[in-house]
């Protein structure tokens, strides 16, 4: 699954934007692109310069093509799933072409012969490619959220929602939810009249266990999670897909399965209730409970490739496996997926928090959730959690200094944090005292939101720091402040955590909550 | 599945050439083919005639263009998969002309404009297309198996290979096998080797439970199966796909799993051994073994949809249930599938008796077995048990008077053959005389190869009729005798299944056998 909030296969290599200079930054896309384009036998320059002038014209070309190919689409209203999937080619093109060229793709304005060293690039123009596998984002200040909601078709998250949130639960809303981390929804409305009705609901979440280092941003949704289950009170199933991670990493079955049960104990970690909460790994689970398969091949009935083409952006050469994934992604929204729980139950309503990466699947989803006569599922969107290096760039396990990990010690969190998070200070004390900080670009300042619960803290540090009276330094040292008990807790509680207690939650069993 | 052996699809309205004559055949395929032409847009003669030259035209320009495509694809070394695809498609519309004009395509000639009455069918030039879903020919002798052979690139079972499998197992080969029924084979010889030198190997068969009304044709394999399963004493799997039938057909879950349970009461009526045979169905076994779903991801990883889209002919509005399918009935060749019996074991290998439209699928599974370290099922394959109205014509569980049904009354056995089996006897009594019989296309001849026993007696009637001293009556007489006490046998074994019976065939379990 990887319902988790890490910002991935984001490429910082366009900080410079002489375009020459862009090999020697190195990032893996830039790397492989380059390496792709040089053995082709289209190119045969023997200057680099010529050739990454060549490449941007290409690049341009490209852009403009797919461009047309998608306004001849809308012209003759062509089929939805292939003008989607269309369009997500033209957005993968047209950040490719502003990661090559530093400059935001323009119609009619072919990228200049001379470096373009004074031509900024306005914020506005940023592109953002969102799918399960891509979170891109040209912009530092990350994915430009309210455009992704014109995009995907979601519900912006008002002040009212949440004002609801908290009158029909009685309780304050999450720092998540005041703070615009949740900020998009579908139906949640539906769900907050069921609880007022007394009606029955369940919540759904899950992570893609590709790797035992889970870090902070892999925590937002959990946290989240726990905070519906404990003002809800409702059952919660909990998705670990070692069948997707195996199917898109090169993992064997015995390896995904192994990850799936040290993420679950980081899971666990988090606090959730053993008596409402369930959590399962595909490859165990479908051999355990003959209903969940049932669902899967229910839905897998009613979406075609030509679907999932355009909704996932598969391709020929994709694996069947990969093709007929997202059933088994979609299945746990159904309540009979869980006939222990639900007693066969085909009618109970879910509610998914998890990262807008994740939004597609719940898309196909709720498409065919009327067909097969189930509610559609509801939905709470989580924005991206950013890396240490900025919100362009990429969290990734490989790369210890790009994230905080949960095994990190203090020393080491008050490393990475002086060292590697990106900085919106000034580059001259006397230049921050006059201009003050930046906190939008601020990835010290952007944790804090996340981990910093006092809102007039937080208010606080904002004025402080964009006034400049406050120094980086002292941003910094907050923060580790707040992180060191934070993550040191959670590695206590994971060591409470047994194979007994593992077991406990990975069992299929009934959920202990009145329904 | 559908390792059945019925013939499927099979359209016989190109009886009369005369084309505008086609339509009041009014079979299947000629209906809707015709209704899609008549509907589409660049049709709109007025006059029927002219409608049918014009679509002879067009049918023949399909199968030319196919034909340049398919030559392209060779001479620039196309990808396999693709390649496949094209040569499949360019079967299909060889066989659309040729049902459209009652003639074979011929390259450089046109269909004529007159009716062509004296232009008699080369039978060499007949069009075949087997694949799961479609058993299509235009022969009355039924599909050109030599063919087939080469075209799959499967092994003819020769009279010494038959004589080997005497010699390894001391008993004398059955009647399928000397009559050329199992009629090619992969890696028999293997199989052979590895009993000789005392290694283990299993069987594996199985059933598309799309229809509660089973037909002789159907027992073919089973009654092959089991004789294998004697002579060899090696444990059998036998699958039931009713995740399959659900996928194509216009079924619920519940029907195709009360499907499943009925046509295994058929099965298991055949006679096989309850120490050693294991029956399942997919929706069943998949929720009780977490090894099966684990080894249909695997195989999933391994095939990519331009694979089934070269061996299926799946196109992008399949659904994805449809193009993952193939995984499910590929990973019972493998014996890490059946934990309980073969304790893990990833390398007994596997014998698959099949109806030869199942070969497309284990052609993959041989494919991706390598990469799995796991040892490719061999294969016997069987040709198809031909409709009481011949060859070339459609047994459908929905004509109650195309085949002899397992629930026949022996009345209903006598009318059935005396009223539609096809005869190749002469039209009157004295040309019968002078000329004798056709056993070659008479339906009641081809049923009793499979199921007279006595060699001598079948060459008997071979001669007899064929010479023209028995009539087509008698030869009828002889059949209903044959079969009456076949199918009430059949019967009464069936009654003796009962549920308990069922469940312990349908118990995941050690199957009693050496290893």
């Amino acid at each position: 699954m990887g319902l988790n909030s890490d910002v991935r296969d984001v490429t910082s290599c366009h900080q410079r934007r002489d375009v020459v200079c862009f090999c020697s930054h190195g990032h893996s896309f830039g790397r492989s692109f380059i390496h792709f384009l040089l053995h082709s036998a289209v190119i045969s320059f023997s200057s680099p310069r010529l050739v990454f002038l060549e490449m941007n014209a290409q690049a341009y070309a490209r852009v403009t093509e797919q461009g047309e190919n998608v306004r001849e689409l809308k012209a003759r209203k062509a089929d939805k799933a292939e003008l989607d999937s269309a369009v997500q080619k033209l957005l993968h093109l047209k950040l490719e072409f502003q990661q090559l060229t530093g400059q935001p793709y323009q119609a009619g304005k072919p990228p200049a012969e001379q470096d373009s060293e004074t031509n900024d690039v306005d914020p506005d123009d940023s592109v953002d490619v969102v799918d399960p596998w891509t979170v891109q984002t040209s912009s530092a200040k990350g994915v430009d959220y309210d455009k992704l909601i014109v995009r995907f078709g979601s519900t912006k998250i008002t002040p009212e929602l949440i004002a609801r949130v908290e009158r029909v639960t009685g309780q304050q809303a999450h720092p998540f939810l005041r703070r615009g981390i949740f900020f998009s929804h579908r139906d949640l409305e539906q769900i907050l009249d069921a609880h007022e009705a007394g009606r029955p609901f369940y919540l759904y979440t899950g992570r893609g266990p590709s790797s035992e280092a889970m870090h902070l941003g892999h925590l937002v949704p959990f946290i989240f999670t726990k905070w519906l289950q404990d003002i809800f009170c409702v059952p919660l199933v909990i998705q670990l897909t070692d069948d997707e991670k195996f199917l898109w990493k090169d993992l064997s079955v015995e390896e995904t399965q192994h990850l799936a049960l040290e993420n679950a104990k980081d899971i666990i970690a988090c606090g959730f209730n053993p008596e409402s909460t369930f959590i399962f790994s595909d490859f165990e689970y479908m051999g355990q409970c003959r209903e969940f398969y049932r669902n899967v091949v229910r839905i897998q009935k009613l979406v075609t490739f030509n679907q999932v083409k355009g909704i996932f952006g598969f391709g020929d050469s994709d694996c069947i496996g990969k093709i007929a994934f997202p059933a088994v992604q979609a299945a746990p929204s159904f309540s009979s997926s869980f006939p222990h729980t639900f007693q066969q139950r085909e009618d109970v309503p879910c509610l998914i928090p998890c990262a807008i990466d994740q939004d597609p699947y719940f898309r196909m989803t709720r498409d065919v959730a009327p067909r097969l006569g189930c509610p559609k599922p509801a939905l709470l969107h989580a924005t991206f959690f950013p890396a240490l290096q900025g919100a362009r760039s990429k969290m990734s396990a490989s790369d210890a200094n790009s994230a905080i990990f949960l095994t990190d010690s203090p020393k080491q969190i008050k490393n990475k944090i002086n060292k590697y998070a990106f900085s919106g200070g000034r580059d001259t004390l006397e230049e921050h005292r006059r201009l003050g900080g930046c906190c939008e670009v601020d990835v010290s300042y952007m944790y804090l939101t996340f981990f910093l619960e006092d809102d007039e803290q937080l208010a606080k540090i904002h004025k402080d720091y964009s006034s400049g009276e406050m120094l980086t330094g002292e941003l910094k040292k907050k923060l580790v402040e707040i992180l060191q008990p934070l993550v040191r807790e959670h590695q206590e509680r994971r060591r409470a955590v047994t194979d007994e207690v593992l077991s406990t939650f990975m069992t299929p069993r009934i959920l202990r909550v009145s329904l």
